[in-house]
């Protein structure tokens, strides 16, 4: 399977990385709206200008879309799923179906598969709910996110007149998880659920008490959450919160009996190093399964509940079933 | 969806609570080898003699196939997917790619549709490796089983003189876990990864010293592990140890990035109140996916990683996509 990548932030990256682990993938090119002279990729993979993509058509089966989910992807999955067989990432869920109506449209009348929205959350912690709900139909899910970087509220602290660096980790509340375990099927409110520790650097005429109050008080990103502030200096902040961690908790919990008499708890959780890596690997293996349907003849768009399992692997039904079941 | 069950143990009784949390599903009977006479089913269900079978041909969508691994499922689930659309949970995971081969040629002459081993272990399981392996390609699983009653072990436990009754736990050795967790990818023994807890009622006149031994030193099943025996009274083994909790641990660490800097953490857990309630509710749901692969005009033997988690879901595509992802 040949893929190429278009746009080479952190994802884009980690995409070039995830190639290297599959002896069935290869990676031609990297495709950039920068000057690509400007652009030095990890592997010494080629770089090419956008408006060269074009010339590319035979020659890539599955182009990797490495947009942001606020401006890019909206106009780039459709526009581009005209001409290639396209995976995303976008993960800005109340607008998923909007999107995927688009794509598919788009794939559908130029006989092109598609896949959005592939990474960990929406992607395997969409899984995750998809078969314990199927599994336990009387019952509730809980997600929770971390500890990890957000970009959107490390971004939104960085807006603040001030600020010089943030970065905010999203964290769980240990008894909230526990309560949820234990199967008593808790409401939870959006405070009981998680907390917010920002890392801030400041401007030295700042002040720190404004910045705390601002911070606290925004609404949708940090109102209606226990947060802490912590101010640091440019050095700490690039010794120990350079790195994009993340992770979360998927958990399920449901009764079964005549009567309800037993409770189940399914839980699917993360830990991860890097962010856009583990994002980047699960789009390789959901590229791998498009380009094995596309050549069994299917066309449109995708999400992660509609590809078989078997289709992510590199090995063989027999293997699979020999091995893995 | 018409389904019916066809023997009626514990797992029998499962799919028979589980078919009522599902709106679409509609059980319309039970075929036993014994005499229907002396079989009480828990909702009222009719109970009809498999000899009655054939004439429910064209009323059963899909045949729920509750026989055992050891004797039932190997003649059972291909002479039956000669005539019906079946699902089993069939275990023994050395000799699925055998069992596979025989349903799968059974199934296609006849043009139906089949899955076999749906459950937790084959099953929900062997999803969760095949998914981490898919994503970290440069990684390695462990499956960890319990706390949780392994019926094989507490028959054997049986079978030993003087032994009246026995309930085994396979439990889980929580620094093991934690080792593997870490990512430091540790190789571990048989051993290291469980404990195994007998609790054993003794005739009276039987040598509790010479039970113990010819437990602890039992080839296969038990001389590997450190294993603890505690006689009790038939009365604590009913009050205490008559439900058939299960679960456990899959868990897969990969390395990601340039140079395998980053590690992840890939978990997939259960805790089960009831092993075979979870495992019917499990079938439940495969055989909703097939049903649905059947009417598509999809024939042949499938295992779960041939299904489109879509298809386990009685919700519509577009609600899965708005509600799920």
């Amino acid at each position: 399977m040949k893929i190429a990548i278009y746009g080479y932030g952190n994802l884009g990256r980690g995409v070039e990385c995830a190639a290297k682990q599959s002896a069935d993938v290869e990676l031609i090119g990297v495709f950039t709206r920068r000057d690509p002279a400007t652009v030095k990729t990890l592997t010494g993979v080629p770089v090419y200008s956008v408006e060269e993509l074009q010339n590319f058509r035979s020659q890539i089966d599955v182009l990797v879309l490495c947009g942001g989910s606020a401006t890019d992807l909206p106009k780039m999955t459709p526009v581009l799923a005209k001409d290639f067989n396209v995976i995303d990432s976008f993960d800005t869920h109340a607008n998923i179906p909007q999107h995927f109506a688009g794509v598919d449209a788009a794939a559908r009348s130029s006989d092109h598969i598609a896949l959005i929205s592939a990474g960990w959350d929406p992607g395997m912690f969409s899984l995750a709910r998809a078969y314990s709900t199927a599994i336990l139909p009387e019952g509730k899910d809980y997600t929770f996110w971390g500890r990890g970087v957000s970009q959107g509220h490390s971004d939104a602290i960085r807006r603040i007149p001030g600020v010089v660096d943030a970065r905010q980790y999203t964290v769980p509340i240990e008894s909230a998880l526990e309560r949820v375990r234990s199967g008593e099927m808790p409401e939870l409110t959006t405070r009981e659920k998680h907390l917010r520790e920002c890392y801030v650097v400041a401007a030295e005429d700042a002040d720190r008490a404004t910045i705390e109050t601002a911070i606290k008080t925004m609404p949708n990103y940090f109102a209606d959450y226990d947060t802490t502030v912590t101010f640091i200096s440019q050095e700490e902040m690039k010794e120990k919160h350079s790195s994009l961690p993340h992770g979360g908790f998927v958990i399920r919990t449901g009764k079964t009996g005549l009567n309800g008499e037993h409770t189940h708890s399914v839980e699917y959780s993360l830990k991860l190093d890097s962010n856009p890596e583990f994002t980047a690997n699960a789009i390789i293996a959901f590229s791998r399964a498009i380009w094995k349907m596309k050549n069994r003849g299917d066309v449109g768009c995708k999400t992660v509940f509609d590809i078989a399992p078997a289709d992510l692997s590199p090995l063989s039904h027999e293997e699979l079933v020999r091995t893995l079941l």
